[in-house]
């Protein structure tokens, strides 16, 4: 049976309830582990889920820094150090992942408190996480601030790639299923994947096929 | 065996190929449709693979149209009407929601050379999916142009939600999994899910366990 939600009984839910309700329909998200380091070499550690693709040439992606002390601390490294690390999430660590989003102290790591692993890897400043399979580099490049509310954008530019080998098709695609990567729903539902198919590119006058 | 990719690596690729390998990078994607209506009353129906979450209190959600032409028409629709209604992906449309990305002309609907159907609900101008099962009415909002390229980012508020009143917890929580929503990774590849578990909220001194 279908129901019906107005923008008025949205408005009327308990705080706590909209807030679990709304990130709820935006469907699965990309989940990832976002790694930096300050100036004094205090690392933090972060979890998001709101990495979008912004292009390819360059390379660019995207995320959302809700108005939330937890995450400032990710922001602030970046704006200071100019560099972050995006790393996948695997079911081996989606439970440190998940509590990467406790407010700890700014002096106390996220990777000292769920322990998970700092990885560097060659003229990179910022640390990768060990476990994760699938790790990106990544520049800063600009700050948006939504002046709708209070959320701010970060775009970035992908400088190194660190994945397995085999996960890698010949037309570039990467298979991250195959990797271990996991999505979420809501802001706590965590999920693996099964491949349906990948589907041939859409022309007009053809239906597109499995590849 | 990790193998790793440069920024310099990256910028060498075949075009095409990079595209396919930097769509991949970003995880799995929350993939949606969009309807929209001009004001001549011609249809129009898009996937996107960006829809993010830009907060709940008011309830926003936005998303990335890319500086393509088959994108453009529901860009120009929003513009010029002020609505559109963002529809959830299952399984049994995943072919025609893929289809709509094929480069129809303008006066050709999605709607109709894809079989999917149009519906209306009360005081909302766009057509939702009707084969979708978690559908959203949603009001334009702000449009942000990404200086870095030529990127647009659409913020909507949501006005409306029609959804299946079975799938909703106490806490607020929409089980889209038992829907049947699906997602995606890359450009084309479409993936049902399997709930790992819901992590409760994380604190500094405890370890989230399974709720």
């Amino acid at each position: 049976m279908q129901t019906h939600f107005s923008y008025k009984n949205i408005m009327e839910m308990e705080q706590r309830q909209r807030a679990v309700f709304i990130n709820s329909l935006g469907g699965f998200k990309s989940v990832c582990l976002i790694g930096t380091k300050n100036k004094t070499e205090q690392t933090n550690l972060a979890i998001f889920n709101s990495l979008v693709h912004i292009g390819a040439n360059p390379p660019l992606i995207g995320f959302v820094v809700r108005p939330d002390s937890a995450e400032r601390h990710t922001l602030n490294n970046i704006l200071e150090t100019g560099f972050y690390t995006i790393n996948h999430i695997n079911e081996n660590i989606y439970k440190q992942a998940h509590q990467t989003s406790a407010r700890y102290p700014v002096e106390i790591s996220e990777f000292a408190a769920t322990g998970l692993n700092e990885q560097y890897h060659p003229n990179f400043f910022s640390p990768y996480v060990l476990e994760s399979h699938i790790k990106l580099g990544v520049a800063f490049k600009e700050k948006i601030n939504f002046s709708i509310n209070e959320t701010i954008f970060i775009i970035g530019e992908i400088q190194d790639v660190y994945l397995p080998e085999n996960c890698i098709n010949i037309d570039g695609f990467v298979d991250i299923e195959a990797t271990g990567t996991i999505t979420c729903s809501g802001l706590d539902s965590y999920h693996t994947t099964k491949k349906i198919s990948r589907l041939s590119y859409a022309k007009p006058n053809t239906f597109p096929v499995k590849v």
